[in-house]
Protein backbone atom coordinates (compact mmCIF):
# COMPACT_ATOMS: atom_id res chain seq x y z
CA UNK A 1 0.00 0.00 0.00
CA UNK A 2 2.88 2.33 0.99
CA UNK A 3 4.68 1.70 -2.18
CA UNK A 4 1.66 2.69 -4.17
CA UNK A 5 1.17 5.51 -2.50
CA UNK A 6 5.05 6.62 -3.03
CA UNK A 7 4.66 5.65 -7.04
CA UNK A 8 1.82 7.90 -7.11
CA UNK A 9 3.42 10.70 -5.50
CA UNK A 10 6.66 10.18 -7.44
CA UNK A 11 4.40 10.50 -10.95
CA UNK A 12 2.85 13.45 -9.65
CA UNK A 13 6.61 14.93 -8.30
CA UNK A 14 7.27 14.23 -12.24
CA UNK A 15 4.22 15.83 -12.82
CA UNK A 16 4.53 19.04 -11.41
CA UNK A 17 8.47 19.41 -12.26
CA UNK A 18 8.20 19.07 -16.11
CA UNK A 19 4.33 20.98 -16.14
CA UNK A 20 6.26 24.07 -14.67
CA UNK A 21 9.05 24.43 -17.49
CA UNK A 22 8.12 25.78 -20.90
CA UNK A 23 9.22 22.84 -22.96
CA UNK A 24 10.01 20.10 -20.39
CA UNK A 25 12.89 17.24 -20.98
CA UNK A 26 10.62 14.63 -21.75
CA UNK A 27 12.42 11.70 -21.48
CA UNK A 28 13.95 12.72 -17.86
CA UNK A 29 17.62 12.10 -18.65
CA UNK A 30 19.62 12.01 -15.50
CA UNK A 31 22.48 14.76 -15.78
CA UNK A 32 25.98 13.43 -15.79
CA UNK A 33 26.86 16.84 -13.65
CA UNK A 34 24.79 19.33 -11.92
CA UNK A 35 24.79 22.53 -10.94
CA UNK A 36 23.06 25.60 -8.98
CA UNK A 37 24.04 29.20 -9.64
CA UNK A 38 21.96 32.24 -9.28
CA UNK A 39 22.94 35.83 -11.28
CA UNK A 40 22.50 39.41 -9.95
CA UNK A 41 22.10 41.95 -12.87
CA UNK A 42 22.05 45.57 -12.05
CA UNK A 43 21.43 47.67 -15.22
CA UNK A 44 22.58 51.38 -15.64
CA UNK A 45 20.37 54.11 -15.47
CA UNK A 46 22.33 57.40 -15.86
CA UNK A 47 22.74 57.52 -12.07
CA UNK A 48 24.22 54.06 -10.69
CA UNK A 49 27.49 54.24 -11.99
CA UNK A 50 29.39 52.66 -9.37
CA UNK A 51 26.80 49.54 -8.82
CA UNK A 52 25.79 48.88 -12.27
CA UNK A 53 27.39 45.60 -13.84
CA UNK A 54 25.32 46.12 -17.08
CA UNK A 55 24.37 48.63 -19.57
CA UNK A 56 22.27 49.23 -22.24
CA UNK A 57 24.18 49.90 -25.93
CA UNK A 58 21.65 49.50 -28.22
CA UNK A 59 18.28 50.76 -28.57
CA UNK A 60 15.29 51.19 -31.61
CA UNK A 61 14.61 54.29 -33.09
CA UNK A 62 13.87 57.35 -30.82
CA UNK A 63 15.03 55.44 -27.42
CA UNK A 64 17.90 55.92 -25.42
CA UNK A 65 20.72 54.15 -23.67
CA UNK A 66 19.74 55.07 -19.87
CA UNK A 67 16.33 53.94 -20.19
CA UNK A 68 14.79 50.32 -21.60
CA UNK A 69 12.48 51.21 -24.42
CA UNK A 70 8.94 51.22 -24.84
CA UNK A 71 6.80 47.83 -26.42
CA UNK A 72 8.52 45.92 -24.24
CA UNK A 73 11.89 46.92 -24.19
CA UNK A 74 12.00 45.62 -27.82
CA UNK A 75 15.27 46.52 -29.41
CA UNK A 76 17.24 46.43 -26.43
CA UNK A 77 20.75 45.20 -26.58
CA UNK A 78 22.25 44.76 -22.85
CA UNK A 79 25.72 44.08 -22.29
CA UNK A 80 26.44 42.08 -19.06
CA UNK A 81 29.16 41.17 -16.54
CA UNK A 82 27.25 40.04 -13.85
CA UNK A 83 28.59 38.54 -10.07
CA UNK A 84 27.63 34.75 -10.06
CA UNK A 85 26.87 33.40 -6.40
CA UNK A 86 25.81 29.98 -4.96
CA UNK A 87 22.51 31.21 -3.31
CA UNK A 88 20.23 34.08 -3.94
CA UNK A 89 22.05 36.77 -1.64
CA UNK A 90 23.79 39.55 -4.14
CA UNK A 91 26.73 39.80 -1.41
CA UNK A 92 27.26 36.36 -0.69
CA UNK A 93 31.26 35.55 -1.87
CA UNK A 94 31.08 35.69 -6.28
CA UNK A 95 32.04 32.21 -7.42
CA UNK A 96 32.61 34.10 -10.80
CA UNK A 97 31.20 36.39 -13.58
CA UNK A 98 28.31 36.00 -16.24
CA UNK A 99 29.60 37.41 -19.17
CA UNK A 100 27.51 38.71 -22.51
CA UNK A 101 24.69 40.00 -24.13
CA UNK A 102 20.38 39.83 -23.60
CA UNK A 103 18.47 41.40 -26.29
CA UNK A 104 14.57 42.00 -25.84
CA UNK A 105 12.87 40.93 -28.78
CA UNK A 106 9.05 41.22 -28.45
CA UNK A 107 6.89 44.34 -28.78
CA UNK A 108 3.94 42.86 -26.83
CA UNK A 109 5.65 41.14 -23.84
CA UNK A 110 9.05 39.88 -22.14
CA UNK A 111 11.32 37.54 -24.00
CA UNK A 112 14.73 37.89 -24.39
CA UNK A 113 17.58 36.41 -26.63
CA UNK A 114 20.56 35.31 -24.60
CA UNK A 115 24.59 34.58 -25.56
CA UNK A 116 26.58 34.47 -22.54
CA UNK A 117 29.53 32.90 -20.96
CA UNK A 118 29.87 31.11 -17.22
CA UNK A 119 33.59 32.63 -16.22
CA UNK A 120 34.10 30.41 -12.78
CA UNK A 121 36.75 30.80 -11.05
CA UNK A 122 36.51 29.59 -6.98
CA UNK A 123 37.94 26.25 -5.21
CA UNK A 124 35.31 24.25 -6.68
CA UNK A 125 34.96 25.27 -9.88
CA UNK A 126 37.76 26.68 -12.51
CA UNK A 127 36.02 26.65 -16.23
CA UNK A 128 33.98 28.05 -18.71
CA UNK A 129 30.07 27.33 -19.43
CA UNK A 130 28.89 28.73 -23.15
CA UNK A 131 24.82 29.49 -22.97
CA UNK A 132 22.67 30.17 -25.97
CA UNK A 133 18.96 30.24 -26.31
CA UNK A 134 15.44 32.37 -26.24
CA UNK A 135 14.57 33.42 -22.73
CA UNK A 136 10.65 33.57 -22.48
CA UNK A 137 11.04 36.00 -19.50
CA UNK A 138 7.18 35.57 -18.22
CA UNK A 139 7.17 31.60 -17.79
CA UNK A 140 8.17 30.40 -14.87
CA UNK A 141 11.02 28.22 -15.89
CA UNK A 142 12.51 28.14 -19.45
CA UNK A 143 15.15 26.24 -20.78
CA UNK A 144 18.30 27.29 -22.69
CA UNK A 145 21.52 25.56 -24.59
CA UNK A 146 24.99 24.83 -23.15
CA UNK A 147 26.64 24.31 -26.50
CA UNK A 148 30.31 23.85 -24.80
CA UNK A 149 32.46 24.55 -22.12
CA UNK A 150 35.90 24.79 -21.17
CA UNK A 151 38.60 23.61 -18.61
CA UNK A 152 36.38 21.88 -16.10
CA UNK A 153 33.35 21.71 -18.22
CA UNK A 154 36.00 20.66 -21.26
CA UNK A 155 33.83 19.97 -24.34
CA UNK A 156 30.18 19.56 -21.77
CA UNK A 157 27.09 20.05 -23.60
CA UNK A 158 23.28 20.12 -21.71
CA UNK A 159 20.02 22.46 -21.01
CA UNK A 160 20.16 25.40 -18.19
CA UNK A 161 16.99 25.81 -17.02
CA UNK A 162 16.36 29.66 -15.41
CA UNK A 163 13.82 30.99 -13.06
CA UNK A 164 13.48 34.59 -11.91
CA UNK A 165 14.33 34.54 -8.73
CA UNK A 166 13.82 38.09 -8.16
CA UNK A 167 12.76 41.24 -10.25
CA UNK A 168 13.00 44.97 -8.54
CA UNK A 169 11.85 47.89 -10.68
CA UNK A 170 13.92 47.78 -13.97
CA UNK A 171 17.12 48.03 -12.16
CA UNK A 172 17.74 44.29 -10.66
CA UNK A 173 17.03 41.10 -11.62
CA UNK A 174 18.41 37.87 -10.12
CA UNK A 175 18.37 34.57 -11.85
CA UNK A 176 18.64 31.15 -10.96
CA UNK A 177 20.28 28.87 -13.32
CA UNK A 178 19.92 25.05 -12.72
CA UNK A 179 23.00 23.65 -14.94
CA UNK A 180 21.98 20.01 -16.32
CA UNK A 181 24.90 18.51 -18.11
CA UNK A 182 24.22 15.75 -20.29
CA UNK A 183 27.43 15.11 -21.83
CA UNK A 184 30.48 14.89 -19.77
CA UNK A 185 33.88 14.68 -21.01
CA UNK B 1 22.89 -0.68 -69.55
CA UNK B 2 20.02 0.43 -67.42
CA UNK B 3 21.76 -0.08 -64.38
CA UNK B 4 24.80 2.03 -65.56
CA UNK B 5 22.77 4.95 -66.52
CA UNK B 6 20.87 5.21 -63.00
CA UNK B 7 24.30 5.08 -61.25
CA UNK B 8 25.44 7.98 -63.35
CA UNK B 9 22.18 10.01 -62.69
CA UNK B 10 22.45 9.24 -59.08
CA UNK B 11 26.05 10.76 -59.70
CA UNK B 12 24.80 13.53 -61.56
CA UNK B 13 21.99 14.41 -58.96
CA UNK B 14 24.53 14.33 -56.36
CA UNK B 15 27.08 16.47 -57.71
CA UNK B 16 24.15 19.07 -58.20
CA UNK B 17 22.82 19.28 -54.99
CA UNK B 18 26.55 19.35 -53.38
CA UNK B 19 27.79 22.10 -56.05
CA UNK B 20 24.64 24.44 -54.87
CA UNK B 21 25.55 24.50 -51.34
CA UNK B 22 28.03 26.73 -50.18
CA UNK B 23 30.00 23.82 -48.63
CA UNK B 24 27.98 20.37 -48.88
CA UNK B 25 27.73 17.54 -46.39
CA UNK B 26 30.67 15.75 -47.95
CA UNK B 27 29.95 12.46 -46.45
CA UNK B 28 25.73 12.18 -47.08
CA UNK B 29 24.86 11.34 -43.72
CA UNK B 30 21.74 10.93 -43.22
CA UNK B 31 19.34 13.03 -40.86
CA UNK B 32 18.10 11.45 -37.29
CA UNK B 33 15.19 14.61 -37.86
CA UNK B 34 14.28 16.63 -40.41
CA UNK B 35 11.84 19.87 -40.63
CA UNK B 36 11.26 22.40 -43.16
CA UNK B 37 10.06 26.03 -42.26
CA UNK B 38 10.19 28.78 -42.87
CA UNK B 39 10.58 32.62 -41.33
CA UNK B 40 9.26 35.64 -42.85
CA UNK B 41 11.10 39.05 -41.74
CA UNK B 42 9.55 42.60 -42.25
CA UNK B 43 12.22 45.43 -40.94
CA UNK B 44 11.24 48.62 -39.43
CA UNK B 45 11.66 51.77 -41.95
CA UNK B 46 10.41 54.34 -39.67
CA UNK B 47 6.50 54.13 -41.79
CA UNK B 48 5.66 50.08 -40.76
CA UNK B 49 5.65 50.01 -36.97
CA UNK B 50 2.52 47.88 -37.16
CA UNK B 51 3.86 44.76 -39.45
CA UNK B 52 7.42 45.14 -38.50
CA UNK B 53 8.80 42.36 -37.02
CA UNK B 54 12.45 43.38 -36.63
CA UNK B 55 14.41 46.36 -36.53
CA UNK B 56 17.50 48.02 -37.00
CA UNK B 57 18.83 48.41 -33.11
CA UNK B 58 23.06 49.25 -34.01
CA UNK B 59 24.35 50.98 -37.39
CA UNK B 60 28.11 52.09 -37.96
CA UNK B 61 29.06 55.58 -37.30
CA UNK B 62 26.83 58.18 -39.45
CA UNK B 63 23.76 56.09 -40.42
CA UNK B 64 20.53 55.60 -38.68
CA UNK B 65 18.28 52.98 -37.06
CA UNK B 66 15.49 53.53 -39.83
CA UNK B 67 17.41 53.03 -43.49
CA UNK B 68 19.73 50.05 -43.66
CA UNK B 69 23.08 51.38 -43.94
CA UNK B 70 25.85 51.99 -47.33
CA UNK B 71 28.40 49.81 -48.13
CA UNK B 72 26.42 46.71 -48.41
CA UNK B 73 24.27 47.89 -44.51
CA UNK B 74 27.72 46.53 -43.06
CA UNK B 75 27.50 47.25 -39.26
CA UNK B 76 24.13 47.06 -39.07
CA UNK B 77 22.74 44.72 -36.34
CA UNK B 78 19.23 43.89 -36.47
CA UNK B 79 16.87 42.18 -33.74
CA UNK B 80 13.74 39.95 -34.82
CA UNK B 81 10.81 38.10 -33.74
CA UNK B 82 9.58 36.89 -36.77
CA UNK B 83 6.78 34.35 -37.32
CA UNK B 84 7.47 30.92 -38.85
CA UNK B 85 5.50 29.07 -41.10
CA UNK B 86 5.09 25.02 -42.44
CA UNK B 87 4.90 27.23 -46.17
CA UNK B 88 5.96 29.96 -48.07
CA UNK B 89 2.97 32.09 -47.38
CA UNK B 90 3.26 35.26 -44.79
CA UNK B 91 -0.15 34.82 -43.53
CA UNK B 92 -0.34 30.93 -42.51
CA UNK B 93 -1.08 30.28 -39.12
CA UNK B 94 2.54 30.58 -37.34
CA UNK B 95 3.71 27.42 -35.50
CA UNK B 96 6.42 29.47 -33.71
CA UNK B 97 8.83 32.54 -33.68
CA UNK B 98 12.23 33.08 -34.90
CA UNK B 99 13.92 34.99 -32.42
CA UNK B 100 17.39 36.93 -32.09
CA UNK B 101 19.73 38.93 -33.80
CA UNK B 102 21.54 38.95 -37.35
CA UNK B 103 24.11 41.34 -38.43
CA UNK B 104 25.66 42.78 -41.76
CA UNK B 105 29.38 41.99 -41.84
CA UNK B 106 30.92 42.72 -44.73
CA UNK B 107 31.70 45.65 -46.47
CA UNK B 108 31.31 44.93 -50.27
CA UNK B 109 29.09 42.21 -50.99
CA UNK B 110 26.19 41.17 -48.75
CA UNK B 111 26.90 38.55 -45.53
CA UNK B 112 25.66 38.27 -42.13
CA UNK B 113 26.66 36.43 -39.29
CA UNK B 114 23.38 34.81 -37.48
CA UNK B 115 22.42 34.15 -33.98
CA UNK B 116 18.96 33.18 -33.39
CA UNK B 117 16.50 30.57 -31.85
CA UNK B 118 13.44 28.84 -33.76
CA UNK B 119 10.59 28.45 -30.39
CA UNK B 120 8.21 26.12 -31.71
CA UNK B 121 4.79 25.83 -30.25
CA UNK B 122 2.20 23.73 -32.62
CA UNK B 123 0.70 20.33 -32.07
CA UNK B 124 3.83 19.30 -34.21
CA UNK B 125 6.73 20.76 -31.93
CA UNK B 126 7.04 21.95 -28.41
CA UNK B 127 10.37 23.33 -28.56
CA UNK B 128 13.18 25.45 -29.15
CA UNK B 129 16.16 25.26 -31.30
CA UNK B 130 19.25 27.62 -31.13
CA UNK B 131 21.49 28.48 -34.20
CA UNK B 132 24.72 30.04 -34.98
CA UNK B 133 26.32 30.33 -38.24
CA UNK B 134 27.64 32.73 -41.20
CA UNK B 135 25.44 33.76 -44.05
CA UNK B 136 26.89 34.51 -47.51
CA UNK B 137 23.57 35.81 -48.81
CA UNK B 138 24.45 35.28 -52.18
CA UNK B 139 24.73 32.03 -52.14
CA UNK B 140 21.57 30.20 -53.10
CA UNK B 141 22.16 27.60 -50.38
CA UNK B 142 23.91 27.88 -47.40
CA UNK B 143 24.97 25.90 -43.94
CA UNK B 144 24.72 27.05 -40.18
CA UNK B 145 25.11 25.27 -37.38
CA UNK B 146 22.21 23.96 -34.90
CA UNK B 147 24.38 23.78 -31.44
CA UNK B 148 21.19 23.09 -29.16
CA UNK B 149 17.75 22.92 -28.94
CA UNK B 150 15.33 21.74 -25.64
CA UNK B 151 11.79 20.16 -25.53
CA UNK B 152 11.17 18.17 -28.18
CA UNK B 153 14.65 18.95 -29.69
CA UNK B 154 16.33 17.98 -25.89
CA UNK B 155 20.33 18.16 -26.89
CA UNK B 156 19.99 17.74 -30.38
CA UNK B 157 22.62 19.44 -32.84
CA UNK B 158 22.82 19.31 -37.02
CA UNK B 159 22.96 21.73 -39.56
CA UNK B 160 20.63 23.62 -40.94
CA UNK B 161 20.30 24.61 -44.61
CA UNK B 162 19.32 28.39 -45.83
CA UNK B 163 17.87 29.72 -48.95
CA UNK B 164 16.21 33.02 -49.81
CA UNK B 165 12.91 32.25 -50.66
CA UNK B 166 11.86 35.83 -51.05
CA UNK B 167 13.65 39.30 -51.12
CA UNK B 168 11.56 42.43 -51.51
CA UNK B 169 13.11 45.61 -51.62
CA UNK B 170 14.80 46.52 -48.49
CA UNK B 171 11.86 45.74 -46.28
CA UNK B 172 10.82 41.92 -46.65
CA UNK B 173 12.64 38.72 -46.87
CA UNK B 174 11.71 35.09 -46.11
CA UNK B 175 14.38 32.29 -45.64
CA UNK B 176 13.70 28.77 -46.66
CA UNK B 177 15.11 27.25 -43.47
CA UNK B 178 16.31 22.57 -44.24
CA UNK B 179 17.03 21.77 -40.18
CA UNK B 180 18.15 18.57 -40.46
CA UNK B 181 19.72 17.04 -37.03
CA UNK B 182 22.57 14.45 -36.99
CA UNK B 183 22.38 14.16 -32.84
CA UNK B 184 18.89 12.89 -31.83
CA UNK B 185 18.43 12.26 -28.13
CA UNK C 1 68.79 7.78 -17.34
CA UNK C 2 68.55 9.37 -20.70
CA UNK C 3 64.73 7.53 -20.88
CA UNK C 4 64.19 9.27 -17.41
CA UNK C 5 65.28 12.67 -18.32
CA UNK C 6 62.38 12.26 -21.31
CA UNK C 7 60.23 11.66 -19.15
CA UNK C 8 60.90 14.67 -16.41
CA UNK C 9 60.94 16.59 -19.72
CA UNK C 10 57.52 15.77 -21.30
CA UNK C 11 56.10 15.88 -17.84
CA UNK C 12 57.80 19.56 -17.55
CA UNK C 13 56.58 20.64 -20.78
CA UNK C 14 52.91 19.56 -20.07
CA UNK C 15 52.99 20.86 -17.15
CA UNK C 16 54.22 24.28 -19.12
CA UNK C 17 51.81 24.08 -21.98
CA UNK C 18 48.92 23.55 -18.85
CA UNK C 19 50.03 26.51 -16.63
CA UNK C 20 50.18 29.32 -19.61
CA UNK C 21 45.85 28.54 -20.43
CA UNK C 22 43.35 30.15 -18.18
CA UNK C 23 41.37 26.97 -17.81
CA UNK C 24 43.54 24.21 -19.13
CA UNK C 25 41.74 20.63 -20.88
CA UNK C 26 43.42 19.04 -17.49
CA UNK C 27 42.86 15.34 -19.06
CA UNK C 28 45.14 15.99 -21.63
CA UNK C 29 42.73 14.09 -24.52
CA UNK C 30 43.89 14.40 -28.26
CA UNK C 31 42.50 16.22 -30.70
CA UNK C 32 41.28 14.64 -33.93
CA UNK C 33 41.98 17.30 -35.88
CA UNK C 34 44.23 20.50 -35.49
CA UNK C 35 44.53 23.59 -37.09
CA UNK C 36 46.56 27.08 -36.18
CA UNK C 37 45.34 29.90 -37.76
CA UNK C 38 45.37 34.09 -37.41
CA UNK C 39 42.69 36.54 -37.57
CA UNK C 40 44.02 39.99 -38.17
CA UNK C 41 41.25 42.91 -36.70
CA UNK C 42 41.95 46.33 -38.05
CA UNK C 43 39.42 48.75 -36.28
CA UNK C 44 37.71 51.87 -38.05
CA UNK C 45 38.25 55.29 -36.16
CA UNK C 46 37.21 57.67 -38.32
CA UNK C 47 39.94 57.73 -40.58
CA UNK C 48 41.29 54.36 -41.94
CA UNK C 49 37.91 53.79 -43.92
CA UNK C 50 39.94 51.81 -47.07
CA UNK C 51 41.73 49.48 -44.62
CA UNK C 52 39.35 49.14 -41.42
CA UNK C 53 37.88 45.39 -40.80
CA UNK C 54 35.73 45.99 -38.32
CA UNK C 55 33.56 48.71 -36.59
CA UNK C 56 32.63 50.18 -32.99
CA UNK C 57 28.72 49.42 -34.00
CA UNK C 58 27.09 49.96 -30.93
CA UNK C 59 28.58 52.07 -27.22
CA UNK C 60 27.32 52.53 -23.46
CA UNK C 61 25.90 56.27 -22.93
CA UNK C 62 27.67 59.07 -23.89
CA UNK C 63 30.14 56.78 -26.26
CA UNK C 64 30.80 57.46 -29.79
CA UNK C 65 31.56 55.00 -32.61
CA UNK C 66 34.77 55.86 -33.62
CA UNK C 67 36.69 55.84 -30.44
CA UNK C 68 36.28 52.79 -28.33
CA UNK C 69 34.99 53.94 -24.95
CA UNK C 70 36.61 54.88 -21.59
CA UNK C 71 36.27 52.20 -18.49
CA UNK C 72 38.34 49.70 -20.67
CA UNK C 73 35.62 49.83 -23.57
CA UNK C 74 32.94 48.55 -21.75
CA UNK C 75 30.26 48.28 -23.89
CA UNK C 76 31.48 48.77 -26.55
CA UNK C 77 29.92 46.49 -29.51
CA UNK C 78 32.48 45.53 -32.70
CA UNK C 79 31.37 43.98 -35.54
CA UNK C 80 34.14 42.79 -37.70
CA UNK C 81 34.97 40.73 -41.27
CA UNK C 82 38.43 39.92 -40.30
CA UNK C 83 41.70 38.46 -42.63
CA UNK C 84 42.48 34.73 -41.57
CA UNK C 85 45.80 33.55 -42.52
CA UNK C 86 48.19 30.94 -41.99
CA UNK C 87 51.46 32.80 -40.21
CA UNK C 88 51.14 35.47 -38.89
CA UNK C 89 51.73 38.14 -41.54
CA UNK C 90 49.06 40.75 -42.22
CA UNK C 91 49.84 40.66 -46.10
CA UNK C 92 49.66 36.60 -46.59
CA UNK C 93 47.66 35.13 -48.91
CA UNK C 94 44.36 34.99 -46.83
CA UNK C 95 42.72 31.66 -46.43
CA UNK C 96 39.28 32.99 -45.39
CA UNK C 97 37.49 35.48 -43.66
CA UNK C 98 36.62 35.87 -39.46
CA UNK C 99 33.18 37.47 -39.23
CA UNK C 100 31.07 38.16 -36.49
CA UNK C 101 31.45 40.29 -33.31
CA UNK C 102 33.06 40.82 -30.21
CA UNK C 103 31.63 42.90 -26.86
CA UNK C 104 33.98 44.58 -24.09
CA UNK C 105 32.13 43.38 -20.92
CA UNK C 106 34.28 44.90 -18.27
CA UNK C 107 34.91 48.27 -16.96
CA UNK C 108 37.88 47.43 -14.73
CA UNK C 109 40.00 45.38 -17.06
CA UNK C 110 40.25 43.80 -20.70
CA UNK C 111 37.37 40.96 -21.29
CA UNK C 112 35.24 40.62 -24.30
CA UNK C 113 32.92 37.91 -25.48
CA UNK C 114 33.32 36.49 -28.57
CA UNK C 115 30.01 34.89 -31.08
CA UNK C 116 31.93 34.32 -34.65
CA UNK C 117 32.89 32.01 -37.86
CA UNK C 118 35.71 31.09 -39.41
CA UNK C 119 34.62 31.26 -43.29
CA UNK C 120 37.40 29.15 -44.75
CA UNK C 121 37.34 29.06 -48.75
CA UNK C 122 41.40 27.93 -49.71
CA UNK C 123 42.84 24.77 -51.35
CA UNK C 124 42.91 22.90 -48.24
CA UNK C 125 39.54 23.95 -46.20
CA UNK C 126 36.48 24.66 -47.18
CA UNK C 127 34.32 25.12 -44.25
CA UNK C 128 32.59 27.05 -41.61
CA UNK C 129 33.53 26.91 -37.92
CA UNK C 130 31.41 28.57 -35.19
CA UNK C 131 33.39 29.96 -31.96
CA UNK C 132 31.09 30.83 -28.67
CA UNK C 133 33.12 32.55 -25.26
CA UNK C 134 34.63 34.94 -23.05
CA UNK C 135 37.86 36.15 -24.31
CA UNK C 136 40.11 37.56 -20.58
CA UNK C 137 42.08 39.44 -23.17
CA UNK C 138 45.22 39.94 -20.83
CA UNK C 139 45.23 36.15 -20.01
CA UNK C 140 48.46 34.62 -21.50
CA UNK C 141 46.15 31.75 -23.27
CA UNK C 142 42.43 31.71 -23.05
CA UNK C 143 40.13 28.91 -24.35
CA UNK C 144 36.63 29.21 -26.25
CA UNK C 145 34.13 26.49 -27.53
CA UNK C 146 33.64 25.75 -30.81
CA UNK C 147 29.82 25.20 -31.20
CA UNK C 148 29.65 23.52 -34.83
CA UNK C 149 30.64 23.32 -38.00
CA UNK C 150 29.78 22.74 -41.47
CA UNK C 151 31.34 21.65 -44.88
CA UNK C 152 34.41 20.26 -44.20
CA UNK C 153 34.13 20.93 -40.37
CA UNK C 154 30.63 19.60 -40.46
CA UNK C 155 29.13 18.79 -37.07
CA UNK C 156 32.64 18.93 -35.34
CA UNK C 157 33.37 20.29 -32.35
CA UNK C 158 35.88 21.43 -30.03
CA UNK C 159 38.08 23.82 -28.52
CA UNK C 160 39.90 27.17 -29.47
CA UNK C 161 42.84 28.80 -27.59
CA UNK C 162 43.26 32.31 -28.17
CA UNK C 163 46.58 34.17 -27.59
CA UNK C 164 47.16 37.85 -28.65
CA UNK C 165 49.70 37.38 -30.92
CA UNK C 166 50.11 41.53 -31.72
CA UNK C 167 48.65 44.96 -30.64
CA UNK C 168 49.37 47.95 -32.14
CA UNK C 169 47.51 51.03 -30.28
CA UNK C 170 43.98 50.63 -30.18
CA UNK C 171 43.93 49.82 -34.02
CA UNK C 172 45.16 46.87 -34.84
CA UNK C 173 45.75 43.28 -33.26
CA UNK C 174 46.13 39.82 -33.98
CA UNK C 175 45.06 36.50 -32.74
CA UNK C 176 46.19 33.37 -32.90
CA UNK C 177 43.43 30.88 -32.66
CA UNK C 178 45.00 27.16 -31.82
CA UNK C 179 41.86 24.72 -33.10
CA UNK C 180 41.66 21.34 -31.75
CA UNK C 181 38.62 19.27 -32.32
CA UNK C 182 37.62 16.87 -29.94
CA UNK C 183 34.08 15.75 -32.28
CA UNK C 184 35.16 14.76 -35.71
CA UNK C 185 32.90 13.09 -38.29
Amino acid sequence: MEARYSIVFCFLMLLALSSASAFPNKKQYKPCKHLVLYFHDIIYNGKNAGNATSAIVAAPDGANLTVLAGQFHFGNVVVFNDRITLDNNLHSKPVGRAQGLYIYDTKNTFTSWLGFTFVLNSTDHQGTINFSGADPILVKSRDISIVGGTGDFFMHRGIATIMTDAFEGEVYFRLRVDIKFYECW
